[in-house]
């Protein structure tokens, strides 16, 4: 099977080596001139990984073209610009979405390109950069379920834990609620942490003490740790979550639903970004709620 | 070692079987007539258990004396009333107040005690009633650490994790902390899976897949699986999540420090508590979200 991938980010470079390394023969592109030359270059599996200019190009050479880009309007570019997917994409292959965008936009891009005899799976993942390059990616998925089982030798090469969720679509809506999660999990920590600190209380205790009750999560468990180390280097950016939130309170907003807690940690969240750090780790929130406690940073 | 317990609720009664199953010689007292009677009555353990008329009729045949009640008002009854524990209570007993009361009230309950030459230990617990009956409590502890010590066989009858957190309220301190993240966890699971039910997904789905990744909590594990299974029978009551969060943000205010999220929490529950249902479970918070966003409950 020829297995095309678009975007060689921090997500996207990890899961095309490994990829390569299941032995699919793999095309890759990406926007940045060059990247994809150099980065076809580096990867010493055989078959040889070819570097191709353009989506279009990638797709013409492709069974299965994967996306894993930024946002709603970078997939939108990369499927359907003059030099994209869907100028070059042979009718019976499939696209997998791997990005997290907005669940409508799936639903547009997915329909364009059935009317281009296209299939469009949505299949948005959790995990960060470590579960890419470990190969462990929890993988949220959209779409028709056979196209789905056919693709999931390729799937597999990249994730663990593959759940079929729905129609186009189900698996962005289905990562907005791990977002959702990671969003309020976050502020539960950071405000635990500050409350912790004013009372004076050694805070590594206190995360072993909580890490073993009720009040345990992924969050605490590696986001807490970060905090009490000072650690505000990325597992996750800041900038990505705001661009997460926004899709779901995007999405919620059309549905009439009110998500009080999301748009709260949203809200916050702008406090760091105004800070210019949005490309430090989530956990850096911490550093609001002190702030707004008169703690010394 | 004479052990008093004052409180046979819903904590406080297997506790108390706790510490007469490892053999303690257990005086007990509650607020309802005749109820330390019938519950000594049908413990057979031996020594048997010995019911008292007043909190001071407990502390005079004491060495340890544990208070299990509801609220700072109820341990200051207990300890200062007329018929309390200080009035009962010989110079060197240590009172252990493992209900969950405001830190200050502690810090003055704890002064109190030593000006009449007795200690004082603030250990409340997080569990719930499972853990009081399985005997697996986590206790977080404030006060001196010698007395801890002296105190851990008593204290090691009802729980697992036993932590020292320094000077008196200190537990009280860490225990809010954990009451901070089960609110914020809870609503957490709630916008997830509104926004989720909303998005058409399977709930059911939804959980197994992200219980595996970086939004997991012990809230979505345990509380989630209760809010698709329309289980709203209490393992933690709102009324007493209510009384906890004012706890937090009485203690909050006191020293400036701006809690949004727990805030958030506490006033959405507030709407479980208008419908009359304060004795639900703290999962029914789904509900009120739910509601919000129009759907049925």
């Amino acid at each position: 099977m020829q297995v095309g991938l678009i975007g060689l980010g921090i997500m996207g470079a990890p899961m095309a080596r490994n990829l390569a390394k299941a032995g699919f023969q793999l095309t890759v592109a990406t926007r940045t001139p060059g990247k994809a030359e150099s980065f076809a270059a580096e990867i010493t599996t055989t078959p040889k990984v070819r570097a191709a200019r353009s989506p279009a190009d990638v797709a013409s050479a492709s069974d299965v073209i994967i996306t894993m880009v930024t946002d709603s309007p970078d997939v939108e570019a990369v499927a359907r610009g003059d030099e994209g997917i869907f100028a070059g994409a042979k009718p019976g292959s499939v696209v997998i979405d791997m990005s997290t965008i907005s669940p409508q936009v799936t639903r547009d891009l997915a329909s364009d390109a059935a009317a281009r005899r296209l299939s469009w799976l949505d299949a948005p993942v959790s995990g960060g950069q470590k579960g890419a390059i470990e190969g462990s990616l929890t993988i949220m998925v959209g779409g028709d379920r056979q196209v789905l089982e056919r693709c999931r030798p390729v799937l597999e090469a990249m994730g663990k834990r593959i759940t079929h969720f729905g129609p186009p679509g189900a698996g962005q809506s289905a990562k907005l609620c791990n977002q959702i999660m990671t969003a309020l999990n976050l502020l539960s920590v950071c405000e635990a942490m500050v409350f912790g600190r004013k009372a004076g209380l050694d805070l590594s205790t206190l995360h072993q003490a909580l890490t073993g009750g009720a009040a345990n999560s992924w969050a605490l468990e590696v986001l807490g740790r970060k905090m009490i180390d000072r650690d505000f280097a990325p597992a996750f950016m800041v900038r990505l979550q705001q661009k997460d939130l926004k899709l779901v309170l995007d999405d919620a907003r059309a549905s009439s639903t009110p998500l009080p807690g999301a748009a709260l940690v949203h809200q916050l969240l702008a406090a760091v970004e105004a800070e210019g750090r949005g490309d430090d780790g989530t956990q850096s929130l911490v550093r609001v709620i002190e702030r707004l406690a008169g703690l010394n940073p």
